[in-house]
């Protein structure tokens, strides 16, 4: 028997990255999961994280400690609001407060380290260009670059046949039908959390760019919603 | 009175590192020095940075905690032993063991958000194509491809004259050229170590790649070696 391909997923613990790790199961892949504690007020993501990587039967699950409250500039790690209610056109158009610096980047380099240490050439990022917060590090021409990188940065690059691959299933995709496809590969996304505002009890704000999009996902999939929201 | 430009460099307390600070320096930087604590055996090296930018005169010096040990798969990391007395071909042509996958990457991603959070745009590493340990994540071509993805990564690369620099003073010197120009400079070596295998005392062992290239360099530069070695 052919050992199974194995792939890196980056789990965050939300609706995007569960299905990721469900796409990557359903591909043949042995997954890796990788996930961070960054210093994130929602870190009560990381239970989710580890809930849908039990309930996906992933192959390993590691969570990185790193602490971006290091250089701060940002409201998913600093003492800064959260933006509510914000528009779609103000979406498509502003960087948010909520944006991180590099955090893709940091979160891609160390799902490379990943990579190499355990043979995988395939790293899976839930990136979504469509229904997004507005990121520069979610544009497709940033991951075929960092990929470029990735190959010249790595004992993977020095022979050709043996490339490393940044997949985006998600990329031109809707939440509506991220949502959809998750859920015939049987994704359970009560487990998820997508919320960047949530309360103690893992309860979503309602309110924030990433509770619109995915309420908005699961109106237009047609779905019940099945995250419990406070606000 | 302009304010002075801003560099974010990355410091490990090596006789590279250090010639690159007082090189930004000397260029009227603004110096922001970025260590890493990454679960190296070689953790005296800390202690070297932060005597280096203090002595240096460093505007801030910041040391990112995360445990590279997550992966393994290093001689620097791990249980494995470090090489020693390597012959120069071996260096040219072999990936040693001492190689610590994807580190540049993920030190090169920290000092970006660094570098975005304080408005920095160059970004210094003492990374030499010449006398070296043949890691891939030193060439040239590797650090081109890091900053054409820095810049798509980022709120900097949105617009387009406002990019992102790696900037790497060293690629194409020898190690005695890079003594003899820090010497020049004021650097006081003796505070540096570069040995990946140093004993408790900060004493270095002389015979891992490191220890051979930095020997080399000062016979070569024909300055007095202020290393204090146990080996």
């Amino acid at each position: 028997m052919t050992p199974k391909k194995k792939a890196i997923v980056l789990l965050s613990g939300g609706l995007d990255s569960a299905t990721v790790v469900a796409m990557a199961h359903a591909d043949k892949y042995d997954v890796y999961a990788l996930s961070f504690s960054y210093g994130q007020r929602h870190s009560i993501e990381l239970k989710a994280a580890a809930a849908i990587a039990e309930a996906l039967s992933v192959k390993e699950h590691k969570t990185a400690v790193l602490d971006l409250r290091l250089f701060g500039g940002s409201a998913l790690t600093d003492d800064i609001d959260v933006p509510k209610d914000r528009s779609e056109d103000d979406m498509e158009h502003d960087i948010p407060v909520t944006y991180v610096p590099a955090r893709n980047t940091i979160f891609l380099s160390f799902a490379l380290a990943y990579a190499e240490t355990v043979g995988a050439k395939d790293i899976f990022i839930g990136v979504n260009a469509l229904d997004y917060s507005g990121y520069p590090d979610c544009r497709p021409e940033y991951i075929a670059s960092f990929e470029a990188m990735a190959n010249l940065a790595t004992k993977a690059g020095v022979t050709e046949d043996d490339r490393v691959r940044i997949r985006t299933p998600l990329i031109d995709m809707t939440k509506a039908e991220i949502a959809t496809i998750g859920t015939e590969l049987g994704v359970d996304y009560s487990m998820t959390i997508s919320c960047y505002d949530p309360n103690g009890e893992g309860e979503a704000c309602g309110h924030c760019d990433s509770c619109l999009l995915r309420k908005k996902g699961f109106r237009e999939a047609d779905l019940a919603d099945p995250t419990r929201y406070f606000g």
